[in-house]
């Protein structure tokens, strides 16, 4: 019997009538023909309501009693459906972490899988069971005790499962209905795209697209899951959403595939520095002990014996940044004249597998930019994506432009 | 290490506030020398909350499923409870059911326990852990899904753990400070007793004194674990509440422990019954049939091959009861004249072991009901109770005068 995962988050369980919603899409795939396992996340504002007990309680909370009381959330949701489901005459059972078992390892409230159990659950399916609902975002450690996966860990758990139990397709319901070339907020024009490849949608996911988190993105091209994101809150369509899958099974590839942006930049750069071997180090290793996540990092032309540094990291680090390299400087690590900050700027990238075949893409991109009376204070590049840091004022019609220039309103 | 059993019900960790609370209690017996054995209910309300969006879901629910929603609530409880003693650097933590392992049969939602894992908390406590918090009501079954004990089922769990535990006693902390030897709102004079043998107790847990249910208290009785009923919300007093215990402990014993009532009673006579062989069988057989809780009864002397046949049942039960026996008139099972419903009647009850030692304790009741011109319509006896129904308007007066009476007032 060919099996499908599906994973419902917290707003498309958030009520009864939803849960009650979202088991009439289960039991079409069965009617389909499909197994199904679906994994459910707690009732929207449940898992903030336990937080919000356990930090109350215990500021500096035990993880694993936090794990305990917060991994409930899922417990209910997945119940509930089961019953849902079994009203409508479909033959279903809930599933906790620790019966399917899902193992992690012991890092409490962001723990990683690391084996899922498959021969309960196919011994329900061959009785006769049609749906297994898993709990999500939770599992048990090797000491037995509950765990939860941390941020995006129902995600986690679907594809996990997708990939354990050789799934056809991994269905992520959420509230909106599919990946965009870029934020329709910004850009009236955005289409939502039918494929993306993992590639693509990683580099998305990582530059703040909220659709998907990283982490089951990467297990989702890891073990080669087709992935797809599409709304509960739609009408049934086989259609609907985005599928995320490998680049071969994409075939007419336009070069860009979107635009994606983040406000959540600043530009810090080291004005007159000791140019010497090493000197990136001793610059960059204070900044990791200090937690500051450096993103892009740009080395200027070095001029007697001296260069400037500008690298990028989100705007609430910078004082941290600042603290680290004057620490350094006064440590006598590092030498440099000047540090200067500037929280006014915004990212804009182009994504795109098309680019490894297509040439030109970035001064294609530079040249939108330069029609636009937009200066270019910082770029990186990697194989599929180009990013820069601009003036934050220009950030919608960086995107704006970008998106036209590249026909990405056409398919 | 001398260990002690200690639960909490729904209104003593309804909040936070009341969780800490409850943790300062446990605390200080810790202080005391004592490893704990903490058993928690699910916050108050939460479980009915948690039961009604089952029956929402699903009206004729998976009894399976129902367990796995309904026991959520005190794993959240669990946890917090292990958070805040852990605030209170009393190293705690919590156990799910199935972490124990409790092992129960497979009768959701009314399980039983058939055995107790004490390796993995005692690992704990040798570790020096001082605390083990329990989420009550509910264990694993043999096929490994998470059951409930039913109703009273914490203060069932508490009293299985102190037996598989060897535990010094089981303090259930609950919302009134102790057992009395009648209700304070009836009769002002009552009593807190210090000290109840466990056949009393049960006597008058069956006959509506709300205190502890049944169950706990025969599964006590039977490992010979000794109860303490007190107050959560009462200041610390180590002689609080009332010790249920093995009778030899009760030195000094009165004739009668307490006066019990109930209103819910109905007394029904079939009137002038064919007298044979299997008449009883005949009419009793049926109203079990029809689920009829048939309480007290008395059969009349017979005359000329006829006789009354009077019984008690609850009030609810009646319009049920009338119509069993009908259809066995019409089947030709049994034969009687007239059927009477009296619903205007209660059940008052003289409760003590020491009835056993102390002769003439009916007629005393009997003259004292007398007395008052209170007349009895139906006696029935135990060894260690008598209880008599009469017209309900004459209820408060007959536990007053008997409360009296017997000097129930005087220790």
């Amino acid at each position: 019997m060919p099996l499908l995962v599906m994973k419902f988050g917290g707003t498309s369980v958030a009520t009864l009538d939803r849960i009650a919603r979202a088991s009439k899409r289960v039991a079409r795939e069965v009617a389909n023909g499909y197994d199904v396992i679906v994994v459910v996340s707690a009732m929207a504002g449940k898992t903030n309501e336990l937080v919000g007990w356990v930090e109350e309680t215990s500021p500096m909370y035990d993880a694993r009693e936090y794990d305990a009381v917060v991994a409930s959330g899922e417990i209910v949701t997945a119940g509930l459906m089961a019953l849902r489901l079994q009203e409508m005459d479909v033959p279903a059972r809930s599933w906790q972490g620790w019966q399917v078992p899902l193992k992690t390892n012991s890092a409490h409230s962001s723990a990683r899988i690391e084996d899922i159990g498959t021969d309960a659950i196919n011994a329900k399916f061959d009785e006769g069971f049609k749906v297994a609902v898993v709990a999500g975002f939770q599992g048990i450690s090797p000491e037995g005790r509950v765990t939860t996966l941390g941020r995006g860990g129902s995600d986690t758990t679907a594809v996990a499962f997708a990939a354990a139990f050789g799934a056809e397709r991994c269905d992520i319901y959420t509230d909106v209905d599919g990946v965009y070339t870029t934020d329709p907020r910004i850009e009236d024009k955005a289409r939502k795209l039918d494929k993306i490849a993992f590639e693509e949608m990683l580099e998305l996911a990582s530059l703040g697209a909220k659709v998907l988190q990283t982490r089951s993105v990467e297990l989702a091209m890891r073990f080669k899951v087709k992935l797809r994101v599409l709304s509960s809150f739609e009408e049934y369509d086989p259609n609907a959403g985005t599928l995320v899958c490998d680049e071969e099974e994409i075939v007419e590839q336009n070069a860009v595939s979107g635009v994606a942006y983040s406000r959540d930049e600043a530009k810090m750069t080291l004005i007159s520095v000791a140019d010497r071997p090493g000197i990136a180090s001793a610059i960059f290793t204070p900044l990791s002990e200090a937690g500051v996540n450096v993103d892009m990092i740009v080395q200027n032309i070095s001029e007697e014996g001296r260069t400037d540094m500008t690298f990028s990291c989100p705007v609430g680090q910078v004082a941290r940044a600042e603290k680290a390299l004057t620490a350094a400087k006064e440590k006598g690590d590092i030498n440099f004249r000047e540090l200067v900050a500037d929280e006014d700027v915004a990212k804009v990238s182009v994504v795109g597998i098309g680019m490894r075949s297509h040439a030109g893409i970035a001064a294609r991109m530079f040249s939108v930019l330069a029609n636009e009376g937009i200066n270019i204070k910082v770029i990186t590049t990697s194989e599929i994506k180009i990013s820069v840091l601009v003036d934050r004022k220009y950030m919608e019609l960086a995107v704006q432009s970008l998106h036209d220039a590249f026909d990405l309103d056409k398919v």
